[in-house]
């Protein structure tokens, strides 16, 4: 197996352990603005959902300029260091889940599923499902082991997996 | 003691007990970048510390719009709900350390303190400390804590402990 290969499923791991992500979004002024945002995967669609209030800054944001960046980091370990964690930047494209859309219910579906605590926030008016595309991505595996993933790669990390 | 001054030891606390941050960058089409960066905190001067290859992405966005945006984010916990971890959103501004130059021995100063292990990544010719000044800042205490940060109360957060 190639080193290229040997990253995916240390993608699809760290993709499936860690349930924060930092999301960088683009304000109006054209400044970077990056906020903390639980995320699930919904492999159907190979994509990542978030769920966001309206009000929010990055929510504001994501509306004139759907393109942002979702980092994910593996945890820092006391008294380990940390140079060489690793994490995954991908670039993605957000679209907003109408309420009462079948795209809608499918974010639901897969974000209840990693968050069954947040199922009383999907009351509140303002909370909107948000389906992140990823369109590429940079891994870095450890010191000197990153590389650029595809779209197709980025399907492989976050689709179904194989029987 | 008011909410808002309690938060203040809260945000020193958090930046005292973590050593990487997400960075947002913008790129040269003017979409996000988001990094995993260490950092270390200068408090002679109330600023944060990175030290970064000229060769990755996020310097090479920094050298071109020197704004950009630090979060820095409590750790997740295993079996502990992830939506109301504390963290802080920082709007920075980057100025480049010239190598040796007294903000170059100032930074690595800081740098080192925190992360003695990357001594040897100081010799790398590519690398660089960059001071990232704190403009002002978003901090989510939890739900329903949130508040945000003039320039003076981010100075008491990462200046020097008062005696």
């Amino acid at each position: 197996m190639s080193r290229e290969h040997s990253l995916t499923p240390a993608l699809r791991a760290l993709l499936a352990s860690r349930r924060t992500a930092a999301l960088g979004t683009v304000d109006a002024s054209g400044a970077a603005f990056v906020s903390l945002v639980p995320f699930a995967i919904d492999p159907a669609s190979a994509s990542l959902v978030i769920h966001i209030s309206a009000l929010a800054a990055h929510s504001q944001n994501l509306q004139t300029m759907p393109q942002a960046s979702l980092m994910v980091a593996e945890g820092e370990v006391a008294g380990e260091a940390v140079h060489a964690l690793a994490r995954v930047s991908i670039e993605v494209l957000a679209t907003w889940a109408e309420p009462g859309s079948a795209l809608a219910a499918q974010c639901r579906a897969a974000y209840l599923a990693r968050f069954p605590e947040a199922e009383p926030m999907t009351a509140l008016g303002d909370f909107r499902f948000v389906r992140l595309s990823p369109q590429s991505a940079r891994q870095v595996a450890g010191f000197g082991a990153a590389r650029s993933l595809s779209t197709v790669e980025l399907a492989q990390a976050l689709g179904p997996t194989a029987a």
